[in-house]
């Protein structure tokens, strides 16, 4: 058959006509329904590209560079020093290369407590007829032109009251209430002076425990036992010649029990805030008190009378800690002779700064990750708490450039937080909290503190909430350990500190937040963020130093710490890397890398020891456990029932609101652990897994408090206060369950 | 030129094809990156026509067989007649064609307090030889079979304490503080019986404000003045024979100044839930207390000697409200003799049954709106509670039925409530809300009580929190109002209660919720829950009774309801139209329907009379209120932002995540006013703007009691709370304000 040409024409136009026109349809006519940008966008992923990227822009001179500008000066709170650094951060934060989308100050009017210039305090060994035969040094030996900086202060105790207590010495120890009680019951203590060692009790406490017993002054110093593996010439043993504490060195910190400013207790301290009267403030010396360093310790310890002291309570020196007669032998020429202290401490209000700035999220704007360290030291302050700061800056500086170039912009908001006066309290992050307090609890994902970046070289420490060990770990496996070999920061750390998870697999072992050493404080115990806190730290198989040995010292210089802590500044390098990391992980993952079955392995490890601990008193007192086990069993189930929705979910294809429901879970499971009526006597304690707890037991710390009080005073009153934190327990974990649960 | 016939046929039939191949390209070839179905979802806006759908599908005569139903016998908590409810309520919320996706009961073991069955309550006047002179009715006169089951449980005080007081009889008005010290001044009150009338002081106040003065036992009624309108006769004025109170009518009630169970404080009443010990209850009657009829306080007060009390006083009966001498007068036949309580009421720990139900969200599964109501009643409760729950089972059938048609599935989740034990002290919703506090903080976006639905059948009542105005107001111009007119329940409403607001539009007036007199207390002012209450009520210029008149009697009927209340069920319909469109406008509406500027106007009539009342003397004190006028203006001007925010951006086709932002937002404002530290004497107020007061001013509830207070008592540590209560109040409004900031 033949095919007419008309036909073989229209057939091969048609054709291709057909073809062009359906190519047309389908590319060339953008469709009033076709897919929005931000279908794309919302889905998106951390980049690990992005995350490489980071990794190896991280630069260790850039952080030695930001430490040798951040510890020129001494920068205590509220000092000139301090508004050298703010000015130092806003400038950073702010360049236009470099910096933040925004960076401000915010001020507070806190309560401080200085020495004053003019008087300074005293320490004298005062015979009967008031001769002076000691007086203990003024302020540390300088070995550098630091120490003869003239805004080094003094070494104090801040919040100690001024006085001139003089009375016979008698050695406690390290102050703590089994210290005294045993002291008390072969001495009359009344009118005393108590000399007693860090460690074991907290600062204020060695005070507030001295005064019942009519102690009228306390002197506390660090032994070289505690903090030099025993080493104390410097000739050759101290610094300069090595990291160990020089025999003047000395501990100054904020002898305060509570956190946050004094004067106003869960308000943000404005100026025209209710500010309570100072007579009510609570949890500071009652008498005075005053550190001095080990070389005036020994020079009055070594003389003193009385009976040996037992052995746990001798430290370093090399003579029998006796507990004095009270006073002095009678062969020493202080015989009969006094200690006196003439303490003239100021408490003033003064402004601090927290200096802040934001990375604004791209796609959820109203979610935060907050990243923080205080900015204020007792005198130069290089590992304590420039470290860290030298280590969010060379964060900042990475994650600027990143946006500044629009190479980046993080799906959640980052803000950063650099805390004024935290060396008195904690006092900056608090009060933004206390400010902040609503639109934090609602939209923080997280929070993360780097205080002290380098402890020392040898291992990554972190302390923190369960729930973050994923993603830290997840971290940690990225970045190269410092040093010569070739591993990771993971594996150098299992090293140092592991253990066996329920999975029977060996895995690094993480702190806990429990009590108030920093400033993740107010955002873990007061408004339940998730919260961590990263340092890299020592090899514990080399020493014993309860921290290093410059802490809160004239010592803590950028010398020291370039030369003994971390020379090369690789240390920091891999703790900048690894928080980096973590951050970036919390602002860009689409489905937040918290885990809930890694906060119920640490419940259920809590309910197990409890259930050791308590379970038969308790039966025997009718006080039920079944509720606390049946809360835990909900919560893993719960965390199980998530995961496994995570796991089958095909989130980047469904709706965003699936994921951010997801999220919201895990942003709030640590909100859900709060109640503010649980711990009446711990002022912003509210979070009932992680609070302060005297009783030392790892297990719910209410819980094992209201026991260990129970078992004390047999009361019955006390046994109804172990059922009550029981239900207040229980209540809390069923909570965070029905958090984790999806709808009903 | 002449065209060449091929030419033709190719160009005819490239263009058709062209055109087909366009069409099948655009319309025909599903694209791998076309619009996912959610993208379309998620925009999904309320549907106008659902909701008039909904309106006429609810049916009058349907709510009037739910109350026959409810109300075939009594139901007060916990017995076999609540328990009928119980199963009824699950019956219709199963119900496959008509009920909801899930129903379940949730039960707590709760302290109730009832009579002995066997040792009737008794009221007597008993001669000095102990003759009986007089016997108070023991049960209320039966006017039909409703009053003769035996169920109906005898008038009493629920809580009020056993005993058998016996003593001079004195008139105390309402029992208020001030009423005590007046009858003081001339009386001695040691040893005598006080007979109050109900209104003015709290129900346990009476007893509670009496104990201090040596009274030891304590009547209450009903005076007609309050109730009927003066009307007395049960011949012909009364019940049956018009909606008012006859003489043996009693009101019944918790005689409890606290809400939820009183044992178990913030914590859910679950069976091994620590109780505290009963001496420690708070805020219960210290003495006996008992209500009676006027019937019988008629024959009482109109005995009694002494002086004659104040007009202000004087109730409805035809005589003289004398104080009482102590006791009746000389020639009275009870002249020298004493009044006599028997009280035999016993305290139990019940099981009381919430039932809940849920409607499953589809976009927003994790948002809730919860509706409820209580089900349990004193007797049969035709207005209190059933005329509410009648209401709220037409508001589920007509959901309910779309949802099973498949016609319907709201955006967000709905959950239905039916508390138990209301009567007792809003126990059920309580518990409910100790149990969920977590969950329900994090997800709710209001509450809607719906209690007593029809007071009377003349108007629109809400009460509710600022921003829901504008919801309630749409909804209520969508309604016909019941009568004859064509005429909205909006515009029926503006004619009995309006105002004119800061734009000078005259609009309806609405309550606050700043008490605790129905279930949304526990949402509102524990969890900070956006809350309303939504009723039918008075004509009040035809009525002054305190309450309708059969309220916690044995005559609040079917009957009484169906004869005097709202024959014809049109009011009821009225308001179950009006609050099930409200509930579908927040379940499904994108952008929630909370206006924050509706709540800036109330904060700034309250700031404006806090500065009227209180700048003066708090300036002569040197306390500063400039905070408190900041907050205030900070939250009106980010209510004008989120507004001009949502007013200008195109959020149906922008993320899902800016709309959940801007929701989330709008849903959290509320909780950011809570405070848990800021009433530590009221047991359950957390939201500083709408706690309870005693002060009755419409200023902040806290600083109006402080103030009040400091006045007083001129202490300096009262003028200290006053500033502290301002730092707290001005906090709290500045982090309101901050939830409605973006992102810093």
């Amino acid at each position: 058959m033949k095919i007419q040409k008309e036909v073989l024409i229209g057939v091969v136009c048609s054709a291709v006509m057909l073809t062009m026109g359906i190519l047309i349809g389908h590319f060339g006519i953008k469709d009033d329904s076709s897919t929005p940008d931000w279908v794309r966008d919302v889905a998106r992923d951390v980049d690990e590209s992005l995350i490489e990227k980071f990794l190896s822009e991280v630069d260790n001179m850039q952080i030695q560079e930001n430490l040798r500008v951040l510890t020129k000066v001494p920068h205590m709170a509220t000092t000139a020093g301090d508004e050298e650094t703010v000015q130092y951060m806003l400038k950073r934060w702010q360049d236009a290369e470099t910096g933040l989308d925004q960076a401000w100050r915010e001020e507070y009017l806190v309560y401080l407590s200085f020495p004053d210039p003019k008087n300074p305090n005293k320490v004298s060994v005062v015979s009967p007829s008031n001769a002076e035969l000691y007086t203990a040094r003024e302020k540390e030996k300088p070995y550098g032109p630091e120490q003869q900086d003239p805004e080094v202060v003094q070494p104090y105790a801040a919040y100690a009251p001024s006085g001139h207590p003089r009375g016979k010495l008698v050695y406690a120890n390290q102050g703590k209430p089994s210290d005294y009680q045993l002291l008390n019951k072969t001495l009359d203590l009344r009118g005393t002076i108590a000399i007693t060692r860090y460690g074991g009790a907290g600062r204020a406490a060695k005070a507030i425990n001295a005064a019942p017993y009519g102690v009228i002054g306390v002197l506390v110093y660090t032994d070289p036992l505690d903090i030099n593996d025993g080493l104390m010439s410097d000739d050759n043993e101290t610094y300069p010649h090595s990291w160990y504490l020089p025999p003047s060195g000395v501990e100054r910190g904020a002898f305060a029990t509570n956190y946050g400013d004094m004067l106003t207790p869960y308000l943000a301290a404005k100026e025209e805030t209710y500010r309570i009267p100072v007579k009510n403030i609570t949890g500071i010396p009652p008498i005075p008190i005053q550190p001095i360093g080990f070389e005036d310790a020994y020079a009055l310890i070594c003389e003193l009378g009385g009976a040996a002291a037992p052995d746990a309570w001798r430290g370093g020196f090399n003579c029998s800690y006796n507990f004095g007669g009270p006073g002095f032998r009678p062969t020493s020429t202080f015989n009969n002779s006094d200690v006196k202290l003439d303490i003239y401490n100021r408490e003033e209000k003064r402004n601090s700064s927290n200096v802040m700035g934001i990375i604004r999220g791209s796609i959820e704007p109203d979610r935060y990750v907050i990243y923080g360290n205080h900015r204020d030291s007792w005198v130069h302050g290089a590992i304590d708490p420039s470290s860290g700061t030298s280590v969010m800056l060379e964060v900042t500086r990475v994650l600027g450039r990143m946006v500044k170039q629009g190479r980046w912009r993080p799906r959640r908001s980052i803000i950063f937080g650099s805390w004024g006066a935290e060396e008195f309290g904690l006092i900056g992050s608090a009060e933004y909290t206390e400010q902040y307090f609503t639109k934090l609890s609602e939209r923080t994902v997280a929070y993360i503190n780097v205080d002290i970046a380098v402890f020392a070289n040898a291992t990554l420490r972190a302390s923190a909430i369960p729930s973050t060990q994923h993603v830290i770990f997840t971290a940690a496996k990225q970045v190269k350990a410092p040093g010569p070999d070739s591993i990771s920061v993971y594996d150098n750390w299992i090293k140092f500190a592991n253990r066996t998870n329920t999975d029977n697999e060996v895995i690094p072992r993480m702190g806990f937040l429990t009590g108030a050493g920093s400033d993740y404080a107010a955002f873990i115990h007061y408004l339940g963020i998730t919260s961590m806190d990263i340092a890299y730290t020592y090899d514990r198989t080399k020493t014993n130093a309860r921290i290093y040995p410059a802490y809160h010292t004239a010592y803590d210089t950028f010398d020291y710490c370039s030369k003994f802590i971390d020379p090369g500044f690789t240390s920091h390098q891999a703790v900048a890397r690894t928080a980096g990391n973590v951050l970036i992980r919390l602002a860009d993952s689409l489905v937040l890398p918290l885990n809930s079955s890694d906060y119920a392995e640490s419940l259920e490890s809590y309910l197990d020891k409890a259930l050791e601990l308590y379970q038969d008193q308790l039966t025997a007192k009718k006080i039920s456990m079944e509720p606390l086990k049946r809360a835990v069993a909900k919560f893993r189930s719960a965390a199980t029932d998530l995961e496994q929705l995570i796991r089958n979910s095909d989130l980047k294809n469904e709706t965003p609101l699936k994921i951010r429901r997801i999220n919201d879970q895990l942003m709030l499971l640590d909100r859900a652990f709060l109640d503010p009526l649980a711990f009446p006597d711990k002022h912003g304690f509210r979070h009932v897994i992680w609070a302060s707890s005297g009783a030392g037991q790892p297990t719910f710390p209410g819980l094992a408090d209201a026991f260990f009080t129970a078992m004390s005073s047999g009361l019955a009153s006390d046994w109804e206060k172990v059922h009550y934190h029981l239900s207040v327990l229980s209540q809390a974990i069923e909570g965070a369950a029905h958090t984790l649960a999806e709808v009903i």
